[in-house]
Parts: C-alpha cells; sequence; structure tokens
C-alpha cells in the first residue's frame, strides 16, 4: 500500500492540486491552522472518499470537531473536496492515473502489478527481467549494439525489454506540473532506455526504410548522460511504449538490479526547482551470463578452416552430418588466425584485465559448465561452472585472471568450481575432463583422464602378448613406441602417478561440490608426460607441466548421443586400436557412439585437441534462470 | 560430514600414508588392479574400521570377493590397515587430528566447530566475526594500525581475532609432508594473519620491553604478499595462536567474508609441487560499521577550541557537566582548523572519491543514523542511516559521492535511507531532523523543522498584540526584526512555502522507510530564507538554497535527556523569549530538558550550529549485528 502524501494547507488561499489515483495526500490539519483555532469541520462532495485521525467522537463531520496537535485529513483519492478553517475553501482539481509497468518474466506486461517495485528469486518470485545487448545488429563496421546510444534497425528492440506508461487522467497537466523518468548514477552505468515516439510507427513501412526517419522515431530518454528526463503527457487515456536496454552483465560491483523511476513534478514558484509529488519505479534485473553443458542438444557446430586442418575438417564434416546438425565453417581470417574455437560467438562479453596478468588459463578450455546436479538439497538446475586455476596452496602460479573469476561468481545461477589445473602445460580443465549425457543415474557422467586406467590397459596388453604393439602407427614425423618401452619407462610412470595425483584432487574436489559417486565417473586410459615449461620472464621459474601423451581422448565433442573424439593412434590388437575398443565398450553402455577424429597434426601435436578446436550452439535449457531458489 | 579423499594404490609398493582424522580414504580398487584381477579381499588390523562398496555378498571380507568396475574401499581414520590384491600390502602410518578454529561470536574458542567452514546471520546463526584494525596504538608518528605489517604492542592483538590450530599426531610429520596455512588473492586485500610464536610469550616481560624481539614473537604470516606459507608443525598434542586482523569493512566489492585455510600437504616426488590431502577453513565477517544514534547513552562529548567560540564552549561545557558526561576539547590546531566535529574520532575510515566531485554534502552532518525502527514487519534494530542528496529527479545537483554511499549501503546492518538535502545551502539533513529519546510509542520522536510552525507562532504572537517584539535582541552587528516585519515579507513566506514542500518531502520518505506515523513526529517553529549560492566554477548555474532565518533549534545536541538546543534568540514575551517557550512546552511532555546555547557568532553565522559543532561517543547497542536476521 502506498502511504499518502503529506499535503499542506494554507487557510488565507484557495488551492490547487493535482492528485494521483492511488496515493492519497495527509492534510496536517493543526500545523496549518490560524493560531488559536480550537474546532475545525470538514464538507466534501459525495464523491470524496476521507477519513479524520484521530477519529472524532460525533459521527457528523459536519459539526465542529476539536482540533489537537495531530489532528489530519486523509483524502482518498478524489474529485473534488472542500474543507474549512472557519470559511476557507481548498479543492481538489484533475486526477491522474500513472503507472510504469514492465514485461514480466511471462512476457505480459500486466495493466499494474502490485510487485513491480521489488524482484524476487525463484517459482514464487516476481520482477522483470532484462538482456544484455551484447550482439551487433550491423552487417558491416561491426561493433556491439550496446555501444551505440541508437536503435538501428527494429530487430534490436527485440534484445529490449518492453516498458509502459498507461495514464489516465486530464487532457493536459495543470501549468507547470510534468512528468519525468530518472534513473540514478549507478545504474546509469547498466541500462539505457529509448521511447517509441508513436505506437503506430512499426506500421509505417516507408519510415522503416528511412534510417534517419527511424532513429527519430526512437529518442533516447535515459542514458549515462542524462539521468532523469522529461517524458510528454499525453493525456485522457494512453500508453507510451519505452524499450529498456542492458548494457552489463552482473558483476563484482553490479548485483544487476535496476530501478527505472516515473515522477509527476509539481512547481512551487518561479526560480525553484519542482518537487516530486509522486513516483512509480518498475525494478529489472539483467540476465545473466550463462553456459550450456554438452547434455543440451546442439543447433550448430563451428570450427575453423586453417591451411593445415584438412584431416580435421574431414572428419568433423563427417561427424556433424551424420548426427544431423549444422557445421559452420569460419576461415582463419575471421577468427584472427586462432583455431581455437572455444569463444562465444554472437553476443559476447569481454573483461580487461587490471594487470599483466593474463595467462593461458584464461582462455575458454578452462572455463566448462557441469551438467544440472543437486547436491547438500541445493539444486543447481543449470549446472555449476568449472574453471581451472592454481592449487589455493601454490606460492606462485598461474591463474585466470581475478577479473573474470569475479565476472563468473556475481552471475550467480551457475556457482562456480575452482579446480586445479595449473599442473597442466596449458593449463586447461578440458584437458582431464568432461561431461556426456547418459540415461540413469543422474543423466550424465563424468569422465576423466585417468594414467592409472592407462597403465592397467597396457599391462592388460602385456599379459596377454601384445608388448610388441606400437603406438602412433601409421604417423609420419612420429616415434613409434612400444607397449614394453612405455612400461618400462621408470620416470614416464612417475610423471603418471603425479598426474594421477593432480586428477584425483579434482575427482574429489568434484564429487564434493557437483555431489557425485564413483559410479558417475568413468576413467579413460589416458597417459600424460611432463615437459619444461619455458618461463620467458624468469628462466630460473621453469616447471615441470604436464601434456598428453597420446591424443586426449576426454577432449571430446558432444553431440547429442555422437561423440567427436581425438583418434588416439593407440597399439592395435587383431588390426584395431586397443584405446579405441576401450573406449567404445565404457561408452556404449552409456548408448553412446564413438568417432574418432584424427587431430594429430593439426592440433594435438600444437597441444589441443577436438574440443578445443570447435563450439557447438546448444539449445538453451528448459528452466528459467529467474525460478532459481536463492 | 567430510568426503573421504580419493587414495591410490600401487600394486607393486608398499606405500606409507598419513591419515587425517575425520578425513577417510576412498580406494579405488579397480584402477589400480593388475590387469584381469577378477577378485579381491581385504585383511586389516582391529582398529581399523572400513567398508567395502558396493557391500559383498559375503560376511568375511577374508574370503575372495568380487572385483567390480566400482569396487571401493572406504578407510575410516585408522592406525594401520593392510590389504591385498594376491598378495601385496599396503600400510597407514600415523594419524593426525588438525583443527583450525576461530574465536566464536560468544568469544569462545571452541573445541571444534561443524559450522566453522560457513557463515549465517542471526539469532541461530553461527561464524567468527572480525575487527577492521582502523585506529592506532601508537602515541607518536600516528599511523593506521592496519596501515602497517607488525604487531607493535599488546594491546594491538586486541583489535584481532584470535584463532587457534589444533593438532594432535604424531612427533613429527612424515618426510616432505607440511602444513600451509594460505588465503585467496581477493581475500588477501582484506586480512593480515599473524602467529604468536610460543604461546608463553605474553608473560615474558623483559621481552615486551623490547619493541624488536616483541616484533619478532609476532611473525607476519599471511599478507597481500604473501598468499601461501608453511606453519610449523608442532607435534604431540598442541595448540597455536594465530592473530586475524581485518583491514577494510565491507564496500561495494567485497561482502566481508574472508576464509583462512589450513592444508596438509603430500610430497609427490622431487621437483613437483606437493598436492594438498586434508584442507580445514574457519571463515570470518568482517564486522560492518556500525553509527550510533541519539538514542543510546553518551559517554564522551568533543567540542573543539577556537579562537570566537568562548560563549559556545561555556554553554557546552554547563550542559556536560549538568549531564554527568566528560566533555574534551581539541585544540583547533589538533584539528585542521575544522570546527566541525561531526567525524569519527578514533578508528576511522576514509573514502578518496574518484573524480573531483566531492561536495558539502560529504560531510558528517548529512550522515545521521535513526533509533532502532520496524517497518513493514522488517526489522532495524541497529536503526538506519540517513544521508542527503540531491533530488532523484534533479537533472543537476549536488549528491553524497558516489564511493561514500556506496560504502554505506555495503555495511548492510544499518540499510541507508537517501533523502533529499540539496535544497539547503549547506545540505546537511541536521538542518531539518533530529531525534530525542522518548518515554512511549517507539522510544523516540523524530523533530523536523517546519517554517508552517513557525508562520503559526508568529501569527499567534501577532494576533495576541506582540506584533513590535524583536528578533535577534541583544545582538550587536544583528539587524533586529520585528514579528510583524516578518510576517509583512510576502518572499519570504512564498520562500518558506517551498521549503516546507522540500521537508514534507522528507517526512513522507522517513515516516514509509522508518515506519513512522504523524504522532512520532514534531513540527519544530523553525523560518528558513533562501540565499543565492555562487557556483564557483559555473557562474551561471548559480542556485537559490535554504539557509536557517535564526539559530536552527532542530540543530541540536541530545546527552540522554538533556538536549543542547541552538539559543534561537527570538521575540520575546514577558521577558522570555517565545521560541524557547515553545520548544521547551513540546520537550517537557518527552521528559527532556532544554538548555540553549550560544552559538550565535561561531556557528550560526557560519551556516551551522551546535550539532554540527560537537561530536558525541555513545555506548554501543546492546543488540549484536551478527544477530540480524538478513
Amino acid at each position: 500500500m502506498m502511504l499518502p502524501r503529506t499535503f499542506r494547507v494554507d487557510y488565507d488561499h484557495v488551492t490547487s492540486v493535482v492528485c494521483v489515483v492511488g496515493a492519497g495526500l495527509n492534510v496536517n490539519l493543526n500545523r496549518s491552522a490560524p493560531p488559536g483555532s480550537e474546532f475545525f469541520s470538514v464538507k466534501s462532495t459525495a464523491t470524496v472518499q476521507y477519513s479524520i485521525s484521530p477519529r472524532p467522537q460525533e459521527t457528523s463531520h459536519l459539526s465542529p470537531i476539536p482540533l489537537k496537535g495531530n489532528s489530519a485529513l486523509l483524502i482518498h483519492m478524489s474529485r473534488a473536496i472542500v474543507f474549512r478553517y472557519y470559511g476557507e475553501k481548498k479543492d481538489v482539481l484533475g486526477r491522474a492515473l500513472l503507472h510504469l509497468t514492465a514485461v514480466d518474466r511471462d512476457g505480459v506486461v500486466e495493466k499494474n502489478n502490485a510487485n513491480k517495485g521489488s524482484w524476487k528469486w525463484g517459482s514464487n518470485g516476481h520482477g522483470a527481467i532484462l538482456l544484455v545487448n551484447c550482439d551487433s545488429e550491423r552487417m558491416f563496421l561491426k561493433k556491439l549494439d550496446s555501444e551505440q546510444d541508437q536503435v538501428s534497425k527494429v530487430s534490436d528492440l527485440k534484445d529490449m525489454s518492453l516498458m509502459v506508461l498507461r495514464t489516465k487522467g486530464p487532457a493536459k497537466l495543470p501549468e507547470g506540473y510534468k512528468l519525468t523518468m530518472h534513473i540514478s548514477q549507478g545504474d546509469a552505468e547498466s541500462v539505457r532506455v529509448f521511447r517509441a515516439r508513436s505506437s503506430g510507427v512499426e506500421s509505417n513501412s516507408l519510415q522503416k526504410l528511412l534510417f534517419n526517419l527511424f532513429v527519430k522515431e526512437y529518442p533516447l530518454v535515459l542514458s549515462n548522460e542524462v539521468l532523469s528526463q522529461e517524458v510528454p503527457y499525453l493525456g485522457g487515456v494512453s500508453e507510451m511504449k519505452f524499450y529498456v536496454e542492458g548494457l552489463r552483465f552482473p558483476d563484482k560491483d553490479f548485483d544487476g538490479l535496476i530501478s527505472i523511476n516515473l515522477s509527476l513534478l509539481e512547481p512551487i514558484s518561479d526560480g525553484l526547482p519542482e518537487t516530486p509529488i509522486f513516483t512509480d519505479t518498475a525494478v529489472f534485473r539483467v540476465a545473466p551470463w550463462i553456459m550450456t553443458p554438452n547434455t543440451l542438444q546442439p543447433v550448430e557446430v563451428f570450427v575453423c578452416c586453417t591451411s593445415d586442418n584438412y584431416q580435421f575438417l574431414k572428419g568433423m564434416r563427417n561427424l556433424v552430418t551424420k548426427s544431423g546438425y549444422k557445421l559452420k565453417i569460419c576461415h582463419e581470417y575471421m577468427n584472427r588466425g586462432d583455431r581455437w574455437m572455444q569463444g562465444p560467438d554472437f553476443g559476447y562479453v569481454t573483461r580487461l584485465a587490471q594487470r599483466e596478468d593474463v595467462s593461458s588459463l584464461d582462455s575458454f578450455g578452462n572455463l566448462e559448465v557441469s551438467p544440472p546436479v543437486t547436491f547438500n538439497g541445493k539444486n543447481y538446475p543449470l549446472g555449476r561452472i568449472l574453471i581451472g586455476v592454481a592449487f589455493p596452496t601454490a606460492t606462485k602460479g598461474r591463474n585466470m585472471t581475478k577479473v573474470v573469476q569475479d565476472f563468473l561468481w556475481a552471475q550467480k545461477v551457475q556457482e562456480p568450481v575452482a579446480l586445479f589445473s595449473d599442473w597442466l602445460l596449458v593449463g586447461h580443465i578440458d584437458e582431464f575432463m568432461s561431461f556426456v549425457p547418459a540415461p540413469d543415474r543422474k543423466g550424465f557422467r563424468l569422465l576423466l583422464a585417468s594414467p592409472d586406467a592407462g597403465y592397467k590397459l597396457f599391462r592388460g596388453l602385456q599379459r596377454d602378448g601384445h608388448g610388441q604393439a606400437k603406438l602412433f602407427e601409421g604417423l609420419k614425423d612420429e616415434e613409434q613406441q612400444t607397449v614394453d618401452e612405455i612400461l618400462n619407462d621408470k620416470g614416464l610412470a612417475a610423471e603418471n602417478n603425479y598426474v594421477q595425483s593432480c586428477i584425483d584432487w579434482n575427482r574429489d574436489v568434484l564429487k564434493r561440490e557437483l555431489g557425485l559417486d564413483d559410479e558417475d565417473i568413468i576413467d579413460l586410459p589416458i597417459l600424460f608426460k611432463l615437459v619444461m615449461e619455458e618461463n620467458d620472464n624468469n628462466k630460473a621459474e621453469t616447471e615441470l607441466r604436464a601434456v598428453a601423451y597420446y591424443p586426449d581422448m576426454v577432449n571430446m565433442i558432444v553431440l547429442g548421443k555422437n561423440l567427436g573424439i581425438p583418434k588416439p593412434f593407440g597399439p592395435k590388437v587383431n588390426g584395431r586400436c586397443a584405446l579405441e575398443v576401450e573406449m567404445c565398450s565404457l561408452m556404449e553402455g552409456l548408448g553412446l557412439s564413438c568417432t574418432f577424429i584424427d587431430d594429430f597434426a593439426s592440433y594435438h601435436k600444437q597441444l589441443g585437441e577436438v574440443h578445443c578446436g570447435s563450439n557447438v550452439r546448444r539449445e538453451p535449457f528448459d528452466f528459467k534462470w529467474w525460478n532459481l531458489e536463492m
């Protein structure tokens, strides 16, 4: 309920007042009474609702009522009211209904909404939502839509939220009164408001063709430069459309909430600022940045075409076509010469590191997301973001830069889990883990690279008489290795011991933070080796770090039930690669089909694999983020 | 419950392991089994607790159990365990109990606390608290204790929180194992940890005398420069004391929570980093910055001695002595020539404005706090902070700088309310409002300056034949004004109309945000006048702003039931100032005694009054901030 506004009367004058429907007036009778007044009476037309506080004992207000220190007249929405201190007169002229209403979560602009001034998470929550306009409607000279302060295309309006100002009142406001829309200085960094000049403009196709005219049809109302601006009062019963544009995602210093206010200003006298006599507020929450896990259905697959990745492209095309999805090939010149496709493709957000501390851990590939999980009674229906960092105990080490970590934590809806990935040369968590869909249990399995599982497989081959089977057979320029040679390499065994410890540490964190059991995890037979990392800045600080010994099968692309797996070139038994056979047997039980893609020369030798070299746009979650219980 | 740690076994070797009590081990039997293994059995000493997953059908674990893909052995804290895959052997050597525990809210360091790793608000909440060490223990060359990275005095330890590391384990850790304390990079900006070298040091008075030795007794463990450091393992049953020092209050980019971690590191092999096998965490919340309202009992009153405030000092000394409190007089040279004493006195916090947008609204006097209130079912047992800003609808205007506003909002426990004070020349909310204690209702009254109440009083004087009574009588250099002259000044009436509108707008906000009724508010008869504000930067932007017409009685000092009120020098009736009489009559009903203090020349003429020229240290709230329900 809106509290009534304090309203002053002066017994010397007849005063006019504009009264906003729903917002009553509270007249302090004592403060303004002539000195020595002891009684007062009230007279009004029949359409007026009013009450007297404290409630007088007499039933008729026409008889004199004792004037007390706290005597007050409460006027509830009225057409005309007359009351007197010994003969003075007061009129209430006109009335106005003002509602600022945003499109609600369900896409409906309600007539009015008691909750629009606040925002609440959950299925019983309420409040409007706002997208960050981080794509670009332009075909040429591309820059983010949020970086230009004009509406350039009708399609751009679809990235904004509709807000409607409904008025119902006199044909015009009394002299000096005006409507003002305003935002706080803090919110102005995160939002921009445009106005539709008239509601019929969309149907005028001639105007649409004329860009300049078009821009004029959507004038900028509020921005970082203009925190407050008068908006026209159309009069009678009318609606005015506004388009609200989000400019930034939630971040460490921005909780995502934005308030847009509309005030009716009353003039006091020439040269003095007007005072607001009524304010209506609509609250929006900016949609968080959300990642999509492997268990969601793919829509499009993106890969990069380079001078040397013909084999890889051929394999990917087969897999994607077979799976029934679209493959989009980006030419390297469009991708700034970068073959690593793990980056958002349309709609993107950048964080500038404050210091020059950007490392390989700041790449995508080190930023993944789990399928939906439940842990300790807490639901994560959108999964949890997974990032790789240095050990918390490390006195030195590489980390994902702080501004990116802060950004990820600020999104809230996919609360991040920090894993330990600094033991890897490239340092990406997708080098030792992935998720695949499963028909049972939690709907997925966590796949972990496991040197122990690798050694077990190689020992089995040796025991069964395949000690002379060769790794890397058929690859030119690559030294072949027998199973016996691998098992006899004590140094390699120690290195893999260390790698297994590092992965096990992550395994425990994942079990704890995602609520997984051992049955939810599958160990993949993958060996690693340690290489000396060169530290360009400090030669003394070189460290041993891990890379996959053969193509890292866990670094796969997941397209529904079809997996695109780096071809491991393992030892052959009866003409079939023992690693592929093991991989297929582990995945078959889940109804998944394995396609092995040769990325050896083009990606593996450059320390990446299939997953690093591709990107998948997936169907969004059915679950709506605002339904999360926070 | 702590999840067991993944532990690897190798069937070729006998391995040692350090097992932390409470943290079990999970041995994946299949992954490490010799190839082709189909059964396993377990043998252990009687003191060992273990279980097999999935649970075998046989009751005796000595008989061979089928080895499945997910077979696991769970070892719960043990002295020695032996198990075999066809004859191999594994020992568990030694055990350690490690607890990192902070002093809890009740001041007790519990033996261990299941909740210490999290923090929860409310009377049923839990979690340790931490002070910001924002005072200075030094007598000379003062700087904040938080700005020096050493413990300089025993008394400094009282500003820190005690944290205890309890260990119970073997006399020494096996070769290569070590204990490390660590914090995240983000937390390191907000906290520092010192260690007490030995627990008996406090009693060694000789060492206390030797500053250098003393510093060495409290070595710095963690800081912004050192995020991770080894701490000694004392062995046996031992306790080690740590002192945790808060460096900053909650702010826009800091929620106040800090985690301090202790990890036991296991060596892998030479040249490779150790991996943490057990981590214990204590979570602290930094105490917010809290203001004390007028309704709390005073302890000390601070005023400044200047060359021209003898009259004021005399009045204050009378009042304070009569009230039974201590008056502390600061000489102007200590106060940087500033007679305005509204600023924290010991323990202080500064915010640097990012742009050169500091205005008069950034002074204390524009930052007040309400008594405890309840509104719409929400309790504010510590009251709400009140600040003055420009109208939200203003297209220009002065504001409290954003970094200060952000800081105030981040404290959370006294959620701020923004009032409109930019209509005043000085722009401080204490120019139109104050709170006094009351025996009834909500325990206080809100006092508001009211030109309407002032005009009512003056009209009454005129009606009763005192139209020729004079304002400012007895003040030299001040032009006297009669009641008739004041009432005949139409311009002054219009100006006061405007001022009353501005105060009424604030009245409505205060009623709404503090849940007040009209009965909780008392209007004081105070007139204002508008003067032209000079804008040094832009002469064209000069604006009319308000100053009190006579000493602003609402700008008072509240010492329990005694009020120190600016002497208004109002028109006299029968030898008594009519304004003082009215003020006394309004306050008497609340059991409050009024002392009028002459601040005319020294403060009023410089646009401030008693409240601006003094400061009061009050008893803290009985209510503990961590008991707030958030």
